[in-house]
């Protein structure tokens, strides 16, 4: 009989709670289907986006470690939930609600390799390593490339402005793929000289 | 303007066309939820159970491939659908589908990165170096582990007999990682002796 404490249990035990990130949704909605996204297939995306754009980069990376980090960064949310980037208010509080809850959930490995993936998502969150600033700007991509591809959906829904925009995903982009932040602001201009997906048309 | 042919905007709609991966479902309900898994978020979570198994891998690996691989290796299915791996009917016109379909989503791409996924896919296809069998096995391990949390929910609503799942599971999760397949066919005999989730009960 295999022990309940034994490393493979243990494994066994975290890919069974990692399942819970499938019920995690965003605010997004993937192309045309209703339902909304959710962080583990959001997952996935990312960690494809990364690996195609990674001559884009703004400085050289290792891109193995981008893509680790990009499937280990939402899992926090399996306890906290997923907030949108532009909700500002409590945002420390949930930072640190994350941190316990990845401090909870690769806690229930060995030691090995538990403690490698705890040690990518603080350098996710950290955001100041080349492969930091990349896996950031991948993630903070993905919205804005959906949403230019689906008449705005989630800003619509949830009222953001192209000045918030603008202002919140900008900066991370252009830090760590200028080139994607070149192409998206000049996409994201012309939706709001034709009106900001129809708001003010 | 960008280009529609540029570099940049060929990732765009290889990533856009991702996206149908989200809708594409597999057989599998994620543990609490009444819908199918889509293959975009299995994707990530065997991405993951490889990095968390890297050490009980048959032979040494290439992690960072063998992510790759798990990353890339559904995609054809967007053109094919998923189908279990207990249909023996039509399997090789599947296979070929499959593939001009691997073919047609990384060709959206430029040559540096979509030659270097249709590789990866063809490898994971191929089955025969080191990654691409760890990798197989780590593929063939995630419905099991559901369904033994699941009380057998994929295999009791198609189905499938205790011999098919020993007989066609086994062999290529015993070939890539010999440990979990111990694991494995302790807990689905010990299914087996109480009944088969029911089925005999």
């Amino acid at each position: 009989m295999t022990p309940e404490n034994s490393p493979l249990s243990q494994i066994v035990s975290f890919i069974l709670e990692l399942d819970k990130l499938k019920g995690v949704t965003r605010k997004n909605r993937p192309l045309g289907l209703e339902r909304f996204e959710n962080s583990a297939e959001h997952s996935w995306q990312i960690a494809m986006l990364a690996l195609s754009l990674e001559r884009f980069a703004q400085a050289p990376v290792d891109i193995n470690r981008v893509v680790e980090m990009l499937l280990v960064h939402d899992i926090g949310e399996i306890d906290t939930g997923d907030t949108m980037v532009f909700v500002q208010d409590g945002w420390e509080e949930r930072k640190a609600a994350e941190l316990a809850a990845a401090r909870r959930i690769f806690g229930m490995l060995p030691e090995d390799p538990g403690a490698y993936f705890l040690e990518l998502w603080e350098e996710f969150e950290a955001g100041t390593t080349p492969e930091a600033v990349f896996a950031n700007a991948v993630d903070r991509a993905m919205p804005p490339l959906l949403n230019l591809a689906n008449d705005g959906q989630s800003w619509r829904e949830n009222g953001i402005s192209y000045e918030r925009v603008i202002g919140r995903i900008g900066p991370p982009i252009k830090a760590g793929c200028p080139a994607l932040w070149d192409y998206l602001a000049e996409r994201i201009e012309e939706e709001q000289r034709k009106g900001w997906f129809g708001a003010n048309g």
